[in-house]
């Protein structure tokens, strides 16, 4: 049996998620509160739907890709949302990134109406989700996945059982947490070369292949380098998958005292004007910090 | 003509790159201040100077290989220093990781006495050091290392010239801290995994490949999934190497507040008895702050 597919949340991941579900032959019904972007995605070959409620009467999966946790919970509990228009049987496949403890209970709210959820947060950015390469960390029932395993198989090329619900939201914050303070490794070793006045492309080729080397230093040093603080991955975004970290440290006494360093120098980034650069701006606060740069750029500036 | 080359610090790094001197027929001659290191190099063909000074006057390269500043300033600028024995042209290759400030002043002291010098520190570490794959960031006179390279390349196999006399230490600096920085990154991430009850190694291979991914992920990541805390690098080098950054920073007023809590939470590891361990042995301070694994693990122990 052909499964309809529901995708919920046309942003800036959504709407490349929604055209590959179309170009894999998957018949998608969509919905966004923006209709200009609905109507983007049917010119494509997509349904439209009005409401999340409206998703779920027609389809078998729905799939949403949403901002953080409210939204998230106000489209699947809310009066017009999946639970209210959904039958017992339908599949949930939440790819935000939220916090793991509410991904659990949003779980056994849709249990208690015969309703299954995966969590599938995903990691790859938007350059991932328009070649269809995410990846994606799944949390929940291992047989649902296998069910849902070809859908995913169109918009990811690397899919992961982590284990029951909520635990692809905790490999999404594992790996936020170790992409966030490599990056600040990158900033931090790149600050002490342009501090010393040495040509920062020279120090990242010299460091490239041995023990500092990383996808930041490779990608979003010579970035900072070349002075191109554009996103990439917004610093406000970071913050917010962070701020979940420390929802979750907080509540079961985690100490992560890099994670907080590294969250606090992006709060400088949101600062200086910064929350809608990429995050290798980091780069500005460190520099400012350390008296250099500063005469050159202004405050939220793009970079030189 | 060929070169007589002279290599003093016969430790855990100097004594495979004398080997590997030897296997690439350059005639060497070796010192040690203990007498076993350069018996065991002599039975492989080197031959034996009583002090650095008589290595200077038995060669024409003289390559030091030590622990820390004091050290390679006595054996250059001692009494029975090379500089002592030297005649003028004489070229001293320092690869040890010392003060870009201390080594550019002796850079100027050996100048004042017609020899030059390079600062050419490395990373690959002991492994490294045996395979003859070094990477070397080499400082000073371009004209000088061209006459080296021949040398340097029976020693590694990446070797980058970065600037004048200094460049190559201060590379080297910038190099620890990313590496630090991303060690702990990876630390913080798989302690966050371990205390949400995920399968350590499923999380690093959830994350391999993505935006987060690095060396140390790959490399030393599996280690700390395993308990296994052997060196590699030791903590006590390592924090060794940022105490060069923190006197630099200090120096010239800059801010790296993610290496300082690095350089915190591995006098930890040392305050722990962990200083002999690998850099990975970070996760048990880590572990430890958030009040998971001491229970199972003594002080300085080197795992489960």
């Amino acid at each position: 049996m052909t499964q309809r597919i529901g995708l919920i949340g046309l942003g800036i991941m959504g709407a490349p998620m929604a055209r590959n579900l179309l170009k894999a032959g998957v018949p998608t019904t969509v919905h966004s509160r923006t209709a200009s972007k609905v109507a983007a995605l049917v010119a494509a070959g997509a349904a439209a739907a009005s409401s999340a409620r409206e998703v779920a009467e027609r389809t078998d999966v729905v799939i949403t890709m949403l901002p953080d946790t409210p939204d998230v919970r106000q489209v699947v509990l809310g009066p017009d949302g999946v639970v209210a228009g959904g039958r017992p049987g339908l599949i949930l496949i939440d790819m935000s990134t939220i916090a793991p403890a509410a991904t659990r209970a949003l779980a056994e709210s849709l249990a208690a109406h015969g309703m299954h959820m995966l969590d599938a947060p995903v990691s790859g950015g938007e350059s991932g989700a328009i070649a269809g390469t995410l990846s994606i960390m799944v949390g929940g029932d291992a047989a649902i996945l296998e069910r849902c395993r070809p859908i995913l198989a169109a918009l990811g090329t690397r899919i992961t059982h982590m284990g029951p619900s909520g635990c692809g939201q905790m490999t999404k914050l594992c790996n936020q947490v170790v992409g966030a303070l490599t990056l600040h490794a990158v900033v931090e070793g790149l600050v002490l070369a342009r501090q010393a006045g040495m040509d920062m492309a020279g120090v990242i080729e010299a460091l490239s292949g041995g023990a500092a080397d990383s996808w930041m230093l490779r990608n979003l040093g010579p970035r900072m380098a070349a002075g191109d603080f554009a996103p990439g991955f917004f610093v406000r975004l970071q913050q917010k998958d962070l701020r979940l970290v420390a929802e979750w440290a907080a509540t079961v006494h985690a100490n992560l005292p890099g994670t907080v360093v590294t969250s606090q120098l992006l709060g400088v980034v949101e600062a200086m004007g910064g929350g809608e650069l990429g995050t290798q701006a980091l780069f500005l606060a460190l520099e400012r910090l350390s008296g250099i740069g500063a005469a050159q750029r202004g405050p939220g500036s793009a970079g030189s």
